[in-house]
C-alpha cells in the first residue's frame, strides 16, 4: 500500500483541529451547504468534484466488494413510493422520532439528542469543576474568563458522584428509551433548551418521511423512501426466479433514500437526503449458516454487546467472530460473516481499525421483529456514530407485505427425501347427514374436520361400537353413525417444502463513512498547523497522480500530452495542473485534495525523458525515466507494491525539493 | 468490435417483435413494474440485475467519455430543493404540461398526446382504407373482422387528401401549440378521448413537479427536482474558484430527477422517476468557439432543422457540422461540438446510427432566452424519441438566481491589454451650484450626468463661450457657468472584465437510451422467432463472459476457479453458470442477457487444459489452451480486435456444437 510511508511522518505533531479541516473541505469544494446562495437548508449538502469522486471511489469499492465477489443481484428501484407499501412495512405508523418544542420559542428539538447534549455538556462541566478545585483563585477564574470565550453559558458545576454515574448509565441506555422516557428524564433531571433556557414540551412523534402525491389528481399518496430495502422485498419473486429459484442468495442496491430530520445539524452526519448501499441477504431460517464462514472465522473484532451497554459500560469485548457466534453473543453465521465482511470494506477504504467497533441493539432499540443487530459504530468528532447497520430482520418484511397483497413471498424446495405421514382422516356421507340433520349439517362437518388426532380417535371407536355423539357449538349434542361418517387412517406424502426467508441485512450510510474518513485522513505537516494533508488511500483518492509541468511554457505540452496518455492507457487517473503558481503551492493544494503522488515535468524532463515521483505524506521525491516512474506509480495505485519497494526500484531525487 | 461479426448473420429474418421483446425483458428482468405485487404505479419501474448492470455501464462509459476525456467537474447535488430555487429558475410557473379531462369520466389526458394519437389513428385509417378500396367485399369484411380482433373500435375512414396532408402539418408543427391552440385543435378537429368517445374538457396547465414539505414545521415548501441543472449553477462560484477562476469549463452530474407526468403510458419512455446525465458548460458569450471543434468538423450529422420542420416536412439534412456551423443552421461552435460528441457516444453504446438524428426545436417550443437548441431523436416503436436535449441557455440560469438573491454570479477576467477610453467627463462645484440653484440643484446635477459625449461637448462649447443654458425636466432653463462646471476630457483605463457566462447544456435521459438501445439490439434467431438475441456491445452488455462446465460435477470445481479468477485478474467481468440445464438452454437464456461470449468447460478441458469459446451473434466456437482463449476473450471485450481476429487467433471447434 502506498500508505505505508506512513511510518516515516510524525502525524500527531498538531491535535485534530477540527476548524481546520471544515475549512479545507469547504475550500476544496469536497461538499458545501446545498443551497448555500439562497441561504441553505439544514440537512441537505452537495458534493463538489473532490467529493463527488470520492464518493464514487467508495461505492465502486464497495460494488467489488460486496456485489462482485459475493455475486449478488443488484437492483435500482424507485424512490417515489405509494402509501400502502409503507403502511405494510410499518413505516407509516412507526418510522418516526420524538420531538419537544421549546415552551416560548416553538424551536423544534430531537429529545433523545436533547438529553444527550445537556447531559454531556454536565458531566464535562463536572469533570472540569474537580479540575478547578484546589487550583489558586486566579487560575481558577482565568479558567473561566477563557471557557466564557468558548461560548460556554454557565460556569462548570460540580456533581455528586451518584449523579454523574447515573447520567452515564443514562448516556449507555440511551437509545432504549421510548418517548415517555425522554419526557420523564427532561423532567425529572431539568432539562431545558440550551440555546435558551426555556422548558420543553412532553415528547411527541414526528413522522420522518417525506410526503408527497402521485398523479395529477391528486388522489394518490406517496412518500420518498426512508431506505431502500422495499424496492428489494417487492421484487423477491423475480430476484428468486432469476436466481433459478435457490437460495441463500442477497439483492444488493445503491442509492438515494430521504428522511426528514426534525432539526439537523451535525454536518454530514444527520441529513435530510443520502447515499444508502444495502444489501438484502435471504436465508432459510432453519439454516443461516453462511458458506463462506470458514474464511472469516478467526477475524477478531470489537464488539460492543447488549449485556455489557445494560451493565451501563461501553469498552467492547475484543473477539473472534467463531467465538461470538459459538457464544451466542453473535446470532448467527450469516451474521458473524456480514460483519467481518463490513470490517474489511471499512479498513481497506481507510477507516482507522482503532476508531471502530461493533455495537449491538437493545432490546427497546431494536425493532420487535428482529433477530439481532448489529452496528458498525465509527468514532470521530462527534463520538461514536452509526455508519453501517447490520441486523437479523427475521421473516418480517417478506410476511407483511405477503399479508397485504395475498401474493405468495416464498421459497418452495423440493425435499431430497419426501416427508410421509399417516393420519386419521374423515370421509362424510354428506347426504346422509344433511338428510338427517338439517341446517346443523354444516356445524357438524365443521366440528368433526376441527378434531385433532386424539379427537378423530376417540370418534372413531365410538363409531366402531355403533354411534358416536358429537358436541357442536354451546353444547348441543348430534349422534353420528358409521353410514354417515367413516373415519380412516391415511398416508401423505409431501414432496416440497415451503418458506418464507430471513432476511439479513447490511445498511451503509455512504456520507457517514465519507465523512469519518475524511476527519481519520486529516493531518497537518509539523513545520506549518495549516499545511493539511489528507492521507487518503491511493483506492479512493479523488486523483492518483498529480502531473505538474514546472512552467506553463509550450515546449512541455507534448511531454504532457505523452505521459497523461500513458497513465490513461495504464488505467490511473491523473490530473494536470498548469496553473501559474509555482510548484510548491500546487503540491500543497493536492495533498489537501489526498491526492497520493505527483511527477514533475522539468527541463531534465525534455533533456533525457526522466521525471520525478513525490509521495504525498512523506513529500519524499524519487527519479527515473518516464516510463520506469509510470510502471512504479501504477503498481503503487493497485496496491502490487509500497513505496519501500518504489524505493528500491527508483533512486532517491537529490535535486530541490517540491515541497 | 466483437460486433463486426454482425455480417455472418441474418438478424432480418424476423421483423421485429415488440411483445416477444417486451417477455424478454421482463423474464430476465431487465426492468419491472415497481410495486408490482400492490398493482403498480403508472410510470415507476425498476431495473433487475441486468438492466442495473446495463445502466450502471452506459453511465460508466458517459462519464469516461465526457468527464474524463474533457476534464469536467463533477457534481452531486440534492434532489430535495426549496421552493424559492423553482420560482427564480421559472419551473413554478412553467414548467407544466396541458392536460384535458374526458368530460364524462374524468379521466386525466395530455393534450398533446391525445391529438398526436388521434390523428396518427385517422392517418393510419386513411391508409388501409385507400388500400381496402377496390379489393372485393370478402376480403374487405375479413379484413375489417381481423381489425376488430385487434381492438380497433371503428372501421378505417378514408380522409380528403387535404384533410390527411393537414393532419401531417399538425403533426410536424406538434411541439409549437400553446395550450388554446391545442384546445382549438381538438375542437375543430372533434378529437374525443379514443377510451371513451367522450369529449375531452379545454386544456388545464398542470405543473409537474412533485411537491413537499421540509422540516418539522411545515412551513417550508420543497420539490423535487425535475432536471439536476439548478444544483450546478447554484454552485457556479465554488465551481469556478475550483477552475483556478478560468472559464470555459464544464460541469457534470449523474443522478435522479422526477416529473409528475400526467398519465405516462410508454413504458420507460416516459417515467415519473429517472436517472440524468447533465452538462452544463460555461462560455463566454462574445466568444462560443471550442478549442476541439477542429476534431469533429469534419463528422456528418443528419439535422433536421427549424425551417425543415416549419415547411411541414420531417426529412433530416445530412452535413457536416463544420458546415451546419458556417451556414448558421447550428447556433455556434461549441453546440456544433457537443452535437457531435453526443452522437459519438450513442453510437458507441450501440445506438443504430441509421435511427439517429438531431432535431432543432422551434420557435414556441424553445424556451424565450435560448439561443439554440437540438434534440438527439432516437427511433424505437414509438416513433422518433427525444433522448438528449442541447441547448444554449444563453446567460439566463445565472442571471435570474443571482438577481434573486442579489449574489453575483459571473466571471472577472484580467484584460492582458487594459482598455483605455478617453471622454468628457463632468466635474462640479456643488456649493456653487447649490448657492445658485437651491432645491433644482439635484435636478440639473442628474441631467448632466446623464448627458452622452455630444451632449457634454455642446455644453463645453457654450461654457467656453460664457454661459450655457442647461434644460431640465419638462423644459425649465437654467444658466450655468465655467464656475460652476468644468467638462475635460479625461483617459479611463479598465483592467477587469466582469460578464456572466452563458451555458451550453446536453441533457441526457438514460432510460431512453437505455430502451432504445434494447429495441436496436434486439432480433431472433432465423430458426426460432422465439429464440430472441439481445447483441448489446461488450462495451455495455451487463456481463462479458459466461463460464459453462459441462455439468455441476465437483471435479470441474479447481477448474472453474481458475478460469474466473484468470478473467477477475484480466479486470472481466464474468458470470459461472452451473444450473442444472443443458449448455444450449443456458447459452439461450445469455443470448437474451446479451451476454457476447461463452466458454465451456468440458472433459477435454479437464484434460487437455483447452477451451471452447461461443460467439453470441455466429454462436460460432473456436478451441484453445485455456490461457489463449482468456487472451483472446479479452482483447474482444476491449476492442482491441475483433471476431474475425480471433478467428484467424484459434481454430474454429469441430465438435458438438453447443447452440
Amino acid at each position: 500500500m502506498a500508505t505505508t510511508a506512513v511510518a516515516e511522518v510524525d502525524k500527531t505533531a498538531h491535535p485534530f483541529d477540527k476548524a481546520n479541516l471544515e475549512a479545507l473541505l469547504s475550500r476544496r469544494f469536497f461538499y458545501a451547504p446545498a443551497f448555500e446562495i439562497y441561504g441553505g437548508v439544514a440537512g441537505l449538502y452537495d458534493y463538489g468534484p473532490p467529493g463527488s469522486s470520492l464518493q464514487a471511489n467508495i461505492i465502486s469499492e464497495w460494488r467489488k466488494h460486496f456485489i462482485i465477489r459475493d455475486h449478488m443481484l443488484e437492483v435500482d428501484t424507485t424512490v417515489m413510493t405509494p402509501a400502502p407499501v409503507f403502511e405494510a412495512s410499518g413505516h407509516v405508523a412507526r418510522f418516526a422520532d420524538w420531538m419537544v418544542k421549546d415552551t416560548k420559542t416553538g424551536e423544534v428539538l430531537r429529545a433523545d439528542h436533547l438529553v444527550k447534549n445537556v447531559l454531556e455538556a454536565r458531566l464535562a462541566g463536572n469533570l472540569e469543576a474537580r479540575a478547578l478545585d484546589g487550583q489558586p483563585e486566579v487560575a481558577k477564574a482565568a479558567a473561566l474568563t477563557k471557557k466564557k470565550k468558548d461560548e460556554q453559558k454557565n460556569a462548570p458545576v460540580k456533581l455528586s458522584d451518584e449523579v454523574a454515574s447515573q447520567y452515564e448509565v443514562i448516556l449507555a441506555k440511551l437509545d432504549d428509551y421510548s418517548g415517555t422516557e425522554l419526557g420523564e428524564l427532561c423532567r425529572t433531571h431539568e432539562i431545558e433548551n440550551p440555546a435558551t433556557g426555556n422548558g420543553v414540551s412532553e415528547p411527541q412523534q414526528f413522522n420522518l418521511m417525506f410526503a408527497s402525491s402521485i398523479g395529477p389528481t391528486g388522489q394518490h399518496p406517496g412518500y420518498l423512501r426512508p431506505e431502500t430495502a422495499q424496492g428489494h422485498f417487492l421484487n423477491f419473486n423475480r430476484l428468486l426466479e432469476f436466481n433459478n429459484g435457490r437460495i441463500p442468495f442477497a439483492s444488493a442496491q445503491i442509492g438515494r433514500s430521504f428522511r426528514n430530520e426534525i432539526s439537523p445539524r451535525a454536518g454530514l452526519l444527520r441529513v435530510r437526503e443520502f447515499t444508502m448501499a444495502e444489501i438484502e441477504h435471504y436465508v432459510d431460517p432453519e439454516d443461516k449458516r453462511h458458506e463462506h464462514f470458514h474464511e472469516v472465522r478467526n477475524v477478531v473484532l470489537s464488539l460492543l454487546d447488549r449485556d455489557t451497554q445494560y451493565a451501563g459500560s461501553t469498552v467492547p469485548k475484543k473477539l473472534r467472530i467463531g467465538d461470538a457466534v459459538n457464544k451466542g453473543i453473535v446470532a448467527n453465521e450469516t451474521l458473524g460473516y456480514f460483519l467481518v465482511r463490513i470490517y474489511e470494506f471499512l479498513i481497506k477504504v481507510g477507516i482507522n481499525p482503532m476508531r471502530l467497533r461493533f455495537r449491538q441493539h437493545m432490546a427497546n432499540e431494536m425493532a420487535h421483529y428482529a433477530a439481532d443487530c448489529w452496528d458498525a459504530e465509527i468514532h470521530n468528532s462527534y463520538g461514536w456514530t452509526e455508519c453501517v447497520g447490520c441486523a437479523d430482520r427475521a421473516a418480517y418484511d417478506l410476511s407483511v407485505h405477503s399479508t397485504r397483497t395475498g401474493q405468495a413471498l416464498l421459497v418452495r424446495q423440493a425435499l431430497k427425501e419426501p416427508i410421509v405421514t399417516e393420519k386419521e382422516t374423515p370421509e362424510f356421507n354428506k347426504k346422509a347427514i344433511g338428510k338427517t340433520f338439517g341446517k346443523d349439517a354444516a356445524a357438524i362437518l365443521k366440528t368433526v374436520e376441527g378434531l385433532d388426532e386424539v379427537g378423530l380417535l376417540k370418534l372413531k371407536g365410538e363409531l366402531a361400537q355403533g354411534t358416536a355423539v358429537i358436541t357442536v357449538g354451546e353444547g348441543q349434542e348430534f349422534p353420528l353413525t358409521s353410514e354417515m361418517l367413516k373415519i380412516e387412517r391415511k398416508t401423505f406424502k409431501q414432496s416440497i417444502r415451503e418458506f418464507v426467508p430471513n432476511v439479513i441485512e447490511p445498511s451503509f450510510g455512504i456520507g457517514r463513512i465519507l465523512y469519518s474518513l475524511l476527519e481519520h485522513s486529516y493531518w497537518a505537516r509539523k513545520e506549518d498547523v495549516d499545511r493539511g494533508v489528507l492521507s487518503l488511500p491511493s483506492l479512493v483518492a479523488p486523483t492518483k497522480v498529480l502531473i505538474v509541468p514546472l512552467s506553463a511554457k509550450e515546449e512541455f505540452d507534448p511531454l504532457i500530452r505523452e505521459v497523461s496518455s500513458k497513465f490513461r492507457k495504464a488505467g490511473i487517473f491523473a490530473r494536470v495542473d498548469d496553473s501559474n503558481t509555482s510548484i510548491g503551492k500546487r503540491y500543497a493544494r493536492n495533498d489537501e485534495l489526498g491526492t497520493p503522488f505527483g511527477v514533475t515535468l522539468d527541463f531534465a524532463s525534455l533533456q533525457n525523458k526522466t521525471m520525478t515521483l513525490r509521495e504525498r505524506d512523506t513529500m519524499m521525491q524519487l527519479i527515473g525515466p518516464i516510463d520506469d516512474v509510470i510502471k512504479v506509480v501504477t503498481e503503487l495505485v493497485e496496491g502490487d507494491i509500497d513505496w519501500a519497494e518504489a524505493r528500491r526500484r527508483l533512486p532517491v531525487y537529490e535535486g530541490v525539493q517540491a515541497v
